[in-house]
């Protein structure tokens, strides 16, 4: 029921609610990335970068592996998709004013298929 | 430039990671309310439910207009504008991956159709 997502949603805003981890996702929309490698573009100590990665991984943003010594992270982005949902449903209860945003994100869709 | 638009979304997403701002949002995508109106529909002290309506008014997603005693409240749905294009931004990114997950959702639209 409507309660039961909005407990989804919950953790999913809280964790974008960061710029590192927003820059995180960004970066790993590339592709897999290294928690090295994810790291050097942050000025942060190790230790506060892995309580973000923590974070996104809690969320099922982003899931790890780790092979030795190394950890490797990929976005799972249609663990965001309920975030999707949610501002696609409000749109449509704001009628007219979003009428509008949702013909752009339709552009940007087709542009994406074409 | 990009930092300054992580830096308006860290509060927008802030404001929407909590069901009772949610919930404030979704009733008023139907039209303005008055506080006191919003506040029945949750089981809270009234100076908590405030400071929701503060947060909500601080990142411009709702604004209130005080009359003699009555405070309304209005929705401001474009302050969300950010967090659409954030999403859309990204799901350009992930591109294929998103593909295959918009069919898989249509996928599940049909199904729920029949």
């Amino acid at each position: 029921m409507a309660n039961e997502i909005q407990d989804d949603l919950t953790p999913l805003f809280a964790a974008l609610a960061d710029p590192t981890r927003r820059a995180v996702i960004q970066t790993l929309g590339t592709g897999p990335k290294t928690v090295s490698v994810l790291a050097e573009h942050h000025d942060m100590a190790l230790p506060s970068f892995l309580k973000h990665i923590d974070k996104l991984e809690r969320t099922g943003v982003i899931a790890t592996r780790k092979k030795g010594r190394v950890r490797t992270c990929h976005l799972h982005p249609r663990a965001l998709r309920p975030v999707q949902d949610w501002l696609a449903q409000e749109a449509m209860r704001w009628g007219g004013a979003m009428d509008r945003l949702a013909a752009h994100l339709d552009a940007v869709d087709t542009e994406k298929k074409i």
